[in-house]
C-alpha cells in the first residue's frame, strides 16, 4: 500500500454501470513527513476519507477486496485513514 | 485509475477472437489541468468516449470487470468520462 | 495495452511444462510513429505476428485470457497486429 | 519479491473492516548490501518481522496468498525474514 | 516476461508456511547481449536454473501458474532457461 493525501474529487456522470455510487477521490503520494511527492491518481474511497486526510491506498486486484469495490472496474482503493506513523530508523 | 485524454484509435483486424468488436482507443495521461503528460497506451472504451474527451482509465485485472471486457485479453479500460475535477489543495 | 514491434525470438528448451508449444517473441515498445522506445520484454504470440510487425501487447493477468495462454505462466501476450493508427490530436 | 528493511509501523484505526487485526509495517527497499534505496511503502506482516529486519515483500494479487491476507485489500505482504544472501556473481 | 541472470540465492528460514521448500533465487535483468541492467529482485525457480544462467522471469499473478508456485505468495517465477535469442532487427 502507498501513503497518500486526498486532494480532491472527480465528477463523472457517464461511467460503467457498476461504478454508480462509488466516490472517486484524487490522491497524491506523500513521504514519511506527509510532504507531497510527484503525481496523482484516482482511487475509490471506502472509509469516508475527507480532503486533506492522509490515507493508505491499495492498488491492483486487491483494490477490489472490499464490499464497495467487489467485482468493479476499480484498480485503487482508499482502505485506511492514517492516525500516525512510527518510524524507528 | 489514471486521468487521460483520448487521442486516437487503433485499427487491428487480426486480433484474438475474443477482442472482436471492442473499440481500441489511444489514451495519453494528463495532469490536473488536463495538460498532456508523457507517453500513451491503448485502452478498450466501454463508455463511448470520443477523441479529445478526458477519461478515467482502469488498469490490470480490474480492467476486465465490465460486461464488455470480461474474460478478454484487456489490461486497460476507459470506464468513466470526466465532467470536472474539484481539487481543493 | 502497449504498442510494440516484434524484434526477435527466444529459444528455451527447458521451461515450465505448461509453456511447451508457446511462441516466445521479443518485443520493443514503439511510439506513435513506430520509432523504437527504450527496453524490451518477452511476450507469447497468439496471433501469428512476424518479426518487424507492429502489435499490441496485453500484460498482467489479462495476458492469460486467450485460449493459448490460459492457466500458463505468461505475463505478456501479443493479442493484436496493428493495421494503422488514427491519431487525431 | 523485493528485498526491504522494516523501518516502522502505520497506525490506522479507521480502515476497511477486513483489515482489522493486520499489522501494517513500513518497508524501505534495500540493495544487496542492505543499504537503503529510494522510497518506501506499506506491507502487511505475516511472519513477525521486527523493525530493522531484512525481509522479502511479495506484491500484487500474490500478496493475498497467505492465511492472514486472504481476501483482504492488501497489495504487499512481508512473507519471509532474510537470514542471508549468497551472491555469487 | 523479462530476461534476467541468476546471480545468487536468498536464505530465509522464517517464512510463510506455504513457501517452505521453494528455492528463492536473486535475479538481475539483462539486455539482449546478456549485459547487466540496473537492479535485482527475488524469484522462485521452477526449472532448476543455476547461478549464472540466463532465464525468463514471469511476474504478477501469472507467477503462480506453475505446480510449484500455485496458491503461494510468489510474485516472480523463473519459468524458462534461455538457450539463445534470435534478434532480427
Amino acid at each position: 500500500m502507498i501513503l497518500a493525501k486526498v486532494i480532491g474529487t472527480v465528477w463523472a456522470t457517464r461511467k460503467d454501470e457498476k461504478l454508480v455510487g462509488t466516490k472517486l477521490q484524487i490522491v497524491r503520494p506523500v513521504d514519511l513527513e506527509y510532504a507531497d511527492k510527484e503525481g496523482f491518481f484516482v482511487a475509490v474511497d471506502v472509509v469516508g476519507a475527507g480532503v486533506g486526510e492522509i490515507v493508505l491506498v491499495c492498488q491492483g486486484s486487491s483494490a477490489r477486496q472490499t464490499s464497495t469495490t467487489e467485482n468493479r472496474a476499480v484498480d485503487a482503493t482508499i482502505m485506511a485513514i492514517v492516525d500516525k506513523l512510527d518510524v524507528a530508523i
